[in-house]
């Protein structure tokens, strides 16, 4: 089964979609199987990480936009704005695709996972994202 | 299929565990199919690196290491003890789920491929591991 | 059903593979399913990048290659050559499997995104990628 996902972002950061893929999750009605997740975008990635302190996810968007800061001189690849380079290295670092065994008819995350779009544009965007129950 | 590993780690670094994941494939009896590993935790992952000199293991935690170092003054989360923030962002810049296709009853990897659990915190755990195999 | 490509590399960089993982799509005829590959190298990776514009290849390869040089006094890992270790550690980075959907008989890829073999070694290399489709 395949459900496509319109996740709206407004800036940098990772917004959580758990609850969007479980749903997707329990319409399949399948007790135990594998759901994939990919992001059909190449400057926004996916990401399992912790939603019990927002503190984490705070911390991650910095830590990551220190690491890769707008205006650097190594790009030439400029013509899309300031932050459109540094997003595709993000992207390139993190994932694209993300697979989540199913037990009991629920994704078996961990008690403090949550699964995130992470946004690395700075505008508004509709992103969108596949996923894939399968037996 | 699905099986639970319980992987004990001793301290930051890479553990292999191939065998534990065979054995998981042994057991499905399948020819063909594919093998999903996810890691039930945000301050440890997963990754697929050389298992043949031990060195390199050791070179890839300490490269993670420098790169992102614990006393950081970015990180406002503090409150689980300063490996805890390092472990959520080395996590975010490597793997939660990995996927390896089985052929003639065995996981396709590289000659010199191994599958480790990367353990980013100092305390010792008990690392939860999903695996699902299917056709 | 299961694809062996085998690719012809020239040097470090991002080479596109998206037509040969299409083909092996398209002959296992599938309207629906999932399309999983996986590298069988631990110095060379995998990844989904915008392929509209070849500039945004060749930055993040200069990026990755700033951020983890060849020479770095950390490494003891040196005995496969200067470009070795760097190899593993932004294999590392990256991804060594993708798992894409596929709706209507094709890879459900965005519409800039393509598929790309990472080489992270400087010599000639024949890589192998172990394509699996299935329902």
């Amino acid at each position: 089964m395949i459900r496509k996902l319109i996740i709206a972002t407004h800036g940098q950061g990772l917004h959580e979609i758990t609850l969007a893929v479980e749903d997707a999750v329990r319409e399949c009605g399948l007790d135990e199987g594998l759901c994939t997740i990919f992001i059909q975008h190449t400057s926004a990635s996916l990401i399992v990480q912790e939603n019990a302190d927002p503190s984490v996810c705070r911390d991650l968007e910095r830590w990551l936009s220190r690491l890769i800061p707008e205006g650097d001189s190594l790009y030439t690849h400029n013509s899309e704005g300031a932050d459109d380079m540094p997003a595709h290295v993000k992207a390139a670092l993190t994932a694209s695709s993300i697979s989540i065994p199913i037990t009991d008819g629920r994704l078996s995350l961990g008690t403090w996972q949550g699964i995130y779009l992470w946004e690395h544009r700075r505008r508004k965007a509709a992103r969108q994202v596949v996923v894939h129950v399968q037996r």
